[in-house]
């Protein structure tokens, strides 16, 4: 009945051109494993750095329903002008995806306030994502947790804003635990910060991980409403100051 | 794709026979008129306090996707054994909407946990309910506000939990301000109390609580997860204690 | 300036009675160790399930400012009429710190308002307590985590409302994670969970858990504020429908 | 017992000398006014916008535990530089109460990360302050609403992140409703935006607004915590992955 969601999937797509793991685990960028795996039904594109714009154009975003975002090493050739238009467009209503390293882009850092810090270490350990909020959409067809073989740890303290909904816990083999799944809404745009996706790692091939992305997708699709009314108004109710005067 | 959503919608159902205004404005009683606001999408059933298990049977809970409560001045006559079995399939993952009175109906109550107690006020003055949660779906299509010429008034404070969302906050002309529109998620279940609709009013012929109703329904379908795991575990990694012994 | 507050340490007190293992760790009770850690500067008191109206008559909790409750084995026990009385009091503004096992007690599921169910395993493993409220002041003192070396283990999903603030997310060997600092206002009353205290452990003696409980006490103190007004009640602005009359 | 609480207001400064009818109502400035009614129990002090640096040396705001902050028509002129440093001391534990129209101000949209955009009206209106989170220690010693004769407007929707603690909500003559008082945690910094104190009326002369503001600067005081560790981190549990290798 509706139109088919609109998903843009911005990768940084440098990894996968000058590291040969990289390049070997996912060949034609992060962000095709990604688009794989979000299905038939809805109407994927892609936008990487390197392009004009970062392939970010204003018309482009206006035609985005919900943008799923991973970077890492590049952040901050990310232009400011792009990260505003971005910023904008998600106060609008555009759902944004944040994925893995994607908590230090200068989008994410912006929309939260803070500083994004984390504890990090590459290791090859286990991680096993706790779903601590049964109920939630995102988690819609997950069991109690999802593992991960072999993944990079992050640790608290994550310097965040309290989520405004917690939807996974990870427990790492190190010792660490991390807020993994995270939503938020700003504006009208609704945000999920998703922690998996090492670039030397095939988590963007699982099959659960998969799913999450998809239902994040899913639920971060704009709510249909009009721009909301700032600035100087009048009275909807007659004032007594009004009337006296 | 998707099976039609089921939605039983209970009312106490007494008011309408008792009470000639309630009667002339709802003749065929509440439940009826909250239905025919729900559109043609959805598989909706009706249940009245009178029928036997009060139309609660536990067959018709588990053909329940989400369940909308309207009641008054018989809370006390809703059997706490179905009042149980109510609050099992809301944590199981019924969805549950409470309207107006209904926050002091017995499953609200069990649900909160506190005593859900306000102030109130039958003078017919108008009401207006602002939209504080901008990018909520269940705000989809609403503006900035609805406003209904004449409501009861419910005042703060309204002894329950801080909302995990609060997308309406009411203005009453008489001076008091009421945290209209909450959400909760309780085990698996979606919860959503929606303040306005006395049974003296024509609140629920309204277009626009009409569609808020229908996106509350939306909103809390149940998420398809396996229910949880509980009670005595053994290990998912090797224990030091264990190796040892 | 202030008065001293008032504290009662509520115990189940059975397992120091019946069982060596736990009789050897806290010979004159777990209410006293736990008392012993809180310091000087609090007026502390003891009450014990066996004592005429469990040690809780009205009078006791009217003094009372705080109460900290652990229990296990004899929920059931507990006699409704004074879970009752004891919940009043937690909408009135008295503190409520509830430890370990005490999740199921009848109290705190009934403020919660679900299971309070959870995954356990008793196998002497380490479990380590991460700080994710870095600001909070129940955190205070404490570094990035606390580690227990033996504990019994907690595992999600724990059945509870999301809470308020999530103050401490603990890491099991075993694999697990578990909320296991959770705040929560109901009426006036602040409440703590506070996840630490298997009865053949030490724990109530580890310095930093015992500052938690002490954050704890003094983060629950009542704030002094008048009673609620509940019920029918006059406009404080006049009222179109009243003008008319 | 513990050391007095160092609290710095700081005000723009301009109206006070630019406007008369301003002048009239705080002669002294409004920060002023304010620190006045914070009583004799705290180190008080004072920076304006002309000042050097503003008034906000590394060294004062080092010395600084709560940051009282209200500005209106210059927001532009304080140096991002400053506001970097501010920004800083936040997330570093300095409490940071903004008044009024400081919603607009640059710290504290780069700590919300949205617009903080709202609707206004100035027009001698009445406003009443609901207390809808009746336990927090921000409304201790406050009745059911403050009641000011006559405020400026401010109406939602009001594009902040949903509260952490939503503690006032007003009411507006003119038919609007506004979140007035609302609580955040950012890094180990907590902040209270309070809504009330147009330049124009006396109502930091006003004894409840004057304990609000009294009570959250004691509820933002800083937490005694060392600053979190992020980075690279070795393991705190043995890694299967390294002991393969």
């Amino acid at each position: 009945m509706k139109d088919e969601l609109r998903v843009l999937i911005w990768n940084e797509f440098r990894h996968e051109k000058n590291n040969e793991k990289v390049k070997a685990v996912y060949p034609d960028g992060i962000h095709r494993a990604i688009g794989e795996g979000l299905g038939h039904d809805l109407a994927i594109g892609y936008a990487t750095l390197d392009e004009e714009e970062h392939g970010l154009s204003e018309q482009r975003l206006e035609d985005t329903d919900v943008l799923v975002w991973w970077g890492h090493k590049a952040h901050r050739e990310v232009s400011d002008e792009i990260v505003e238009r971005v910023h904008k467009r998600v106060l609008a209503g555009m759902g944004l995806i944040v994925l893995h390293s994607g908590h230090f882009s200068k989008i994410f850092k912006k929309l939260m306030g803070t500083t994004c810090n984390l504890k990090w270490r590459e290791a090859d350990e286990k991680e096993r994502l706790w779903v601590v909020s049964p109920g939630h959409p995102i988690a819609e067809g997950i069991g109690e947790y999802i593992e991960l073989e072999q993944e990079e740890m992050y640790g608290e303290s994550f310097e965040i804003p309290a989520p405004d909904e917690l939807v996974f816990v990870s427990w790492f083999e190190g010792g660490e635990v991390f807020r993994s799944g995270c939503t938020y809404t700003r504006g009208q745009g609704k945000i999920f910060y998703f922690r998996p996706g090492h670039e030397t790692y095939p988590t963007y091939y699982n099959e659960e991980i998969r799913k999450v992305i998809r239902n994040a997708v899913h639920w971060a699709a704009p709510t249909g409403r009009p721009a909301p009314l700032f600035g100087n108004r009048k009275p909807l109710e007659p004032l007594k100051s009004r009337q006296e005067a």
